[in-house]
């Protein structure tokens, strides 16, 4: 189950890098400004991690949700306030998110495991 | 191809273990609630694994599909009724849920051979 | 407030006559297909509009939500029942679908005090 | 312009209380799980108020949006600040977001000029 | 029924205007992502248009439709054409995109009755 | 990873051959209609293509994405043109589509080794 995370994180280097060899102009400005949005601001940079996760939760992206899990737990958030947040994408996106919330339970074990 | 089904239920009842132990309020009572938004009421507990199959299917989530195909054969509901419900489910979501649609039938088929 | 529901209904049948005046052989046969989707089948006609209603609030369409409940109540449903068929809804599809409770309620009211 | 936020509140309310008379556990429920979800816990509430937000303009739901914005001002969230949220909102959900946002940025004026 | 289409384009030129004022980089390069997105490219501008104006049917956001019909009927597509797109949408996007079909004829009516 | 896309194309066709077993008029007009929606009319056939892939990636389904992008690349669309499409679909649908482009990207690739 551990090569889970790893299977993720591998083919999404592989690929950004794939895509940052192709010559356009708006797709590199688009990861540009991805990458900005999550950097310090008048929010700090770990709320803006929480705020992404919970968007990721709500549009129920597994991929999505396992990088902004990664950001969390590097940025220090613990465990019993990631679980808040999970809470809060499962009201507000219904029990159609369960499922990413399994998968996020399991990252988040995954994550914790390999930093120990 | 039949372990699919096998392998969803098990990882499903795993992480729902996993979820149970995490001591969170709020997620242990939407677990709760959605207990029992399928029981009889109103509207009997059949129908209601129905209207959860639409849902799922219009939401475009395999999981919560196997889940509620499951419940809809336990509760008697036949192919022909289901496909019914298929159809309402891609016609209210248009082409986008043919891959969902082609699922839903396989875990059907999976399921009624289980159950021979 | 009880205009909001003719408006709907007037403004529906106007745009649905305008449609049928455009010649597109794709857009006729799929409001053909979507008309005879909730004709009595292996399903019976006033189970599809119930399951037209749930999955109109998990897709949080207002316009669909009222069409549905018309049909609904002249079906014979219940006040009970379409309760318990919102609760589907409002779970699977979560808080965010609160504004479209609110409005379902409404109709529902509305729809009831002009059949008196 | 001014009404149009009052007009939501006024709205809102008057629906909440039609349906607190309905006589619907479930629906109880999940009202009473929503209202819970914001309240101080690992997370405090007024960062759960910026999640809500978050989730609500990437869902685009304007109903949603501006009740989390007057929580959000309640709460002591600065216009720099909610600007960075609305900015995660936006990169997240994309374009689509760009008539909320407009939306987002009206009501939050408005509320700032009611609260002066 | 002629100001509705009018009354979007102000208020979405007043927001717009409003939004510039607000000294956020992350906002406005998204904006200006967007606009360049539009541009000629390996595609031309007319035909990114038309992809602009089926994604926001299948998104099933009103404003963005109006815009890109406005932005469509400019570039010089018939309403032939734009019929087909709107069939594109309707098909892939389901019976739920039917309320912002008739929005979108209506729209396309409202604006060569304009420019005539 | 070559065997992505020919897996998907067999499950594809293995679940339509099954799905056409089905006795269910609704289900095989949908299918039909679909087929037919992407045939030449006032737009051409690519063109139409190229709308139902842009579709898919905001919609955010892998498999719709595969299926029209061996669609485009059959019907003579260039990468440069693709890269068009799939930043139409980044922008529209925001970073959420990043996972899906990254899908894309690499079908593409596959397809395009395939076809040498």
């Amino acid at each position: 189950m551990s090569d889970r995370l790893r299977e993720f994180e591998d083919y999404r280097h592989q690929m950004n890098d794939r895509i940052a060899e192709i010559e356009h102009l708006g797709i590199k400005r688009f990861f540009n400004l991805d990458t900005k949005t999550y950097e310090d601001g008048a929010l700090d940079a770990r709320t803006k991690e929480l705020l992404g996760l919970v968007a990721s939760m709500v549009l129920r992206c597994n991929d999505c949700i396992d990088y902004h899990i990664i950001q969390c737990v590097d940025a220090g958030w613990s465990d019993e306030e990631l679980y808040d947040a999970f809470n809060v994408g499962l009201v507000v996106g219904g029990s159609i998110v369960i499922p990413h919330l399994r998968h996020a339970v399991e990252t988040l074990d995954l994550y914790r495991e390999r930093k120990k």
